[in-house]
């Protein structure tokens, strides 16, 4: 990272980070429509004539990961991805990954989990510790398919339980918190109260029912979703929530953050966590929810990489109503190493401009306690991360 | 301030302040979770482990208001809470407020209004002018209480009329405005007409009827928001709106000011203005309603203080759209007098660092001119303080 | 535009521009109070005591067009409007146009289009080439009117296709693209989906039998608004929508670009392109809307003029999301040939800005290209300008 962090002091380059959100990498090599497909979240290719190397997130992988992978900076397109296939998957994510800092991966698996490495697979590619997050959505849809087998879909609300559980569990899955995509399943303007086991019954039977046949499973529902949310709430876990930005699945104006509000106002006092994911356009909201709620917590993860050589206003904006002990890093990253790569680079960059702008008379060792913060401790105390067996948390190899 | 001020031209610094909406000051020592509750709109303390001084505004006391009470910039918290209470509350609030450079202080006085300095006493203290304004909805449940003891609900119309009356009378209370938190009691997506007494006198009734017993009254029926609200608006006064952030009270999505679109068409040529507070995080929003709109003013008061060291960004994109003549200063500070501090000495750096980033070419008389129709020409305009009796309104001690 | 450039490189300043969405500029001398409501979005004039010019654009105007008509910077109001009486219109329009460095001008007709210049006036007075886009609404009152006054509605929806197909004819208007008010009829939270002629010729009978006698019909019927969207959908042209930022006719919350949303999925693979204009304060969203929908384009028009020296920060922001090969400059300017001026200069500023902040290590090519594609090469592809007949869009003179 030469020149992404030419304004990084040293002290700030140095804090290790711990990516509270992100997926795997893909472990094979990426002709260009795929590598343009994950750089993008657009679910189109571009226009004709264009190419979504011509955005904030294409300059900066031109920028930044070209001389990581010995090419001059702004290499073509072409010569980047000619590059990339020439030394290969296994090294040139080995190169972005361990360039980040980045010293754990949480991993969230529930996203097209086949296509990708898994987290012990991030901790020895990027040479770091990791961890999981599991979907609850997900875990919904594949307890309903197993009970379908099984024709017992009136055991949902138990089988779910013990699913959920087990994933919790240290000696099993040892997942350190869960993820809800309710934003890409109807939004977040729905009743956010606890279903009752015979709400939740009946809308199983219901979705069951109506499924296509020979598809997979797939859970918009709010009263399954809303037994989701509360069983993670009963279970006193970190709940991330993806809010706002994402691909044009989402109804964007059905997950602002403050929708929420209610939610969060039910949930206080259990010991949960509400850990909300990128947030933009509406970070500055979910500062305000990180602030007033003392179970609430925010990152700007994925705008990050997206804004690229603006992202150093998303951050600095992120960080005026929220505690320094409320927001966290994550990249959000999918697929492409460079996701990695740029998360943590324009985190450190744009976290060295703000302390920059603001701190004239901040002495080093409290922007650096900040930094700190942000970086890797927050993320650290609500996961609980020093708690975990080192059998699903260490470093690769341990 | 020392070092607020370093970028500060010596002729904004000079410029004399009116704070158009604020509150008292606590004349006791504080405690440190009482400090702390000053310090966020949250409504609970900070996790365990975390506290409140690791934020934007806690770090802008350490650094800026330390130094006033002779303590090294960035003394511990517990140094400074300890010196605090050495020097006692008298003379932590007289130093405090008189470096701020407010000439006047415009007091809201319906919020615990007995745990803090009068309007009077935030004069002596701050060597300052003062006037009053007086909120709507405190006013509403006092004639109702009044009217309960009496049996006489009926007559609420009437009465509340008569108590307005009395207290923007320059010769009783002479307040020079109003205020209404309706933001607090449901939000403003309600219809925003004028209702008939009828329907006003029901609503007491019901209001008075499903009130629990022993309890003070809480006014969130619509119905009597609104009453209040037109009854400001016969009166042609300014009419102050608390608006989005703040604590958790609010529902943040109701309270966005483009919601009261409607009721500001409705009162067009009244004679009465709308002065919207605080308005982050949509200050963009107030600034196009008060582009627009004649009679509607804006500030981004709260929001200053709160974002601290990332104020200047809040301040200059409050002054995108918001003519020059409608923008006002407020600190809305309550309780401790450090957010006075902190809301003049911010709202000073941050108009220096815009008008140093716009200004190239503007001349200095020019930019004088802003900082003094924003600083303080402009709330004594509309709150017409110049026409105000000395004795609601003059130099303490006057 | 001496000053306004300073900091803008030669190859930036010498980047042609295509203003893909402006009006026509007034042929006449211009008084005071018309003059200032051409520089207000306000329908009422300023409070007593106050004016327009004590507004970003106010003072853009003294600062930047006094020294085009021989007057120094800061020149005051007074002096500004007398000078620009003695040169009279023609050579005031000339001068601020021209030092503008718009190529093209792609002028919308359907608002007042009896006070301002045509779009060949505008090409002749400019020196530049010119274009036509039509009003969706106006023509669908025109054509309303017409078959009134035949006695003949039941016919609308042949009569209103034919009209858009002369419209969009190389060999009659040969308008390269349309425009939609909606969101100054009502706002985008509409059912967005295609109306059959039944439902229109229904909704066009109600609307004449409620029109009020001799007055001009005005459409506000969601049904036919809707409908003129899906007959430009089937021409696969260019749709310019007004979003977001504008006078106080609109309800600014129902024009927020993210109700768009399912109008965009529906009409996705029809060739048509919907380009959002404006969308202050809601650019951020459009944003997020042009990233992920592959024939949605925007831009900051008009919010570029009004926020002045502080327009920078918006077209940086504008800049996150928005890929290279989507973001558009327009001036959206009417009547004052002021608002062409600073929209091009401050376009140039903020666009330096930008690139300045960002381009540490963006070769300077890279960087022209990104001026280039905003600048022009994005309106001349999706305006397929390059294809249009001279006849309709040319060099004036040519």
């Amino acid at each position: 990272m030469p020149d992404l962090t030419t304004t990084v002091p040293d002290w700030l380059r140095a804090v290790p980070l711990v990516d509270h959100h992100c997926h795997g990498v893909a472990d094979v090599t990426l002709d260009r429509p795929t590598f343009e497909d994950l750089i993008t979240e657009s679910d189109a290719p571009a226009p004709t004539g264009t190419t979504f190397f011509d955005t904030q997130l294409g300059f900066a992988i031109r920028r930044h990961c070209a001389p990581v992978l010995d090419l001059p900076a702004f290499a073509t397109p072409e010569d980047y991805l000619a590059r990339r296939a020439e030394l290969g998957p296994a090294e040139v994510n080995q190169r972005l990954l361990r360039a980040t800092g980045i010293g754990d991966y949480v991993v969230e698996t529930g996203h097209r989990s086949d296509e990708i490495l898994d987290p012990a697979g991030m901790g020895a590619s990027g040479a770091a510790g990791y961890a999981e997050v599991v979907r609850l959505e997900r875990t919904a849809e594949i307890v309903a398919e197993e009970l379908a087998v099984a024709g017992a879909p009136c055991d949902f609300p138990t089988a779910f339980r013990a699913r959920l559980d087990d994933l919790l569990d240290p000696r099993l899955t040892g997942a350190v918190g869960v993820k809800s995509i309710a934003a890409y399943r109807g939004g977040f303007d729905i009743d956010p109260s606890r279903p009752t086991d015979d709400e939740v019954t009946r809308a199983v039977a219901a979705w069951l029912a109506a499924a296509p046949e020979g598809q997979p499973l797939r859970l918009t529902d709010p009263v399954l979703i809303r037994f989701g949310w509360w069983e993670a709430v009963d279970r006193a876990v970190p709940i991330q929530l993806h809010v706002g930005y994402g691909d044009p699945d989402v109804d964007l104006h059905r997950c602002n953050p403050l929708l929420l509000t209610d939610l969060l106002r039910l949930a206080r006092g259990s010991g949960a966590s509400f850990m909300l994911l990128h947030c933009y356009p509406f970070h500055r909201e979910a500062g305000y929810l990180a602030h007033v709620f003392e179970h609430v917590y925010c990152d700007v993860g994925l705008a990050v990489t997206y804004t690229g050589a603006q992202s150093a206003q998303v951050i600095a904006e992120s960080l005026e109503l929220t505690p320094f002990h409320k927001a966290l890093f994550s990249s959000d990253a999918f697929g492409a190493a460079e996701l990695f790569h740029l998360g943590a680079g324009l985190f450190r960059t744009g976290l060295a401009r703000a302390l920059a702008t603001w701190g004239e008379g901040w002495p080093e060792d409290e922007q650096l306690r900040v930094a700190q913060l942000v970086g890797s401790e927050n993320a650290r105390r609500v996961y609980r991360l020093d708690e975990v067996a080192t059998t699903t948390f260490g470093r690769a190899g341990a």
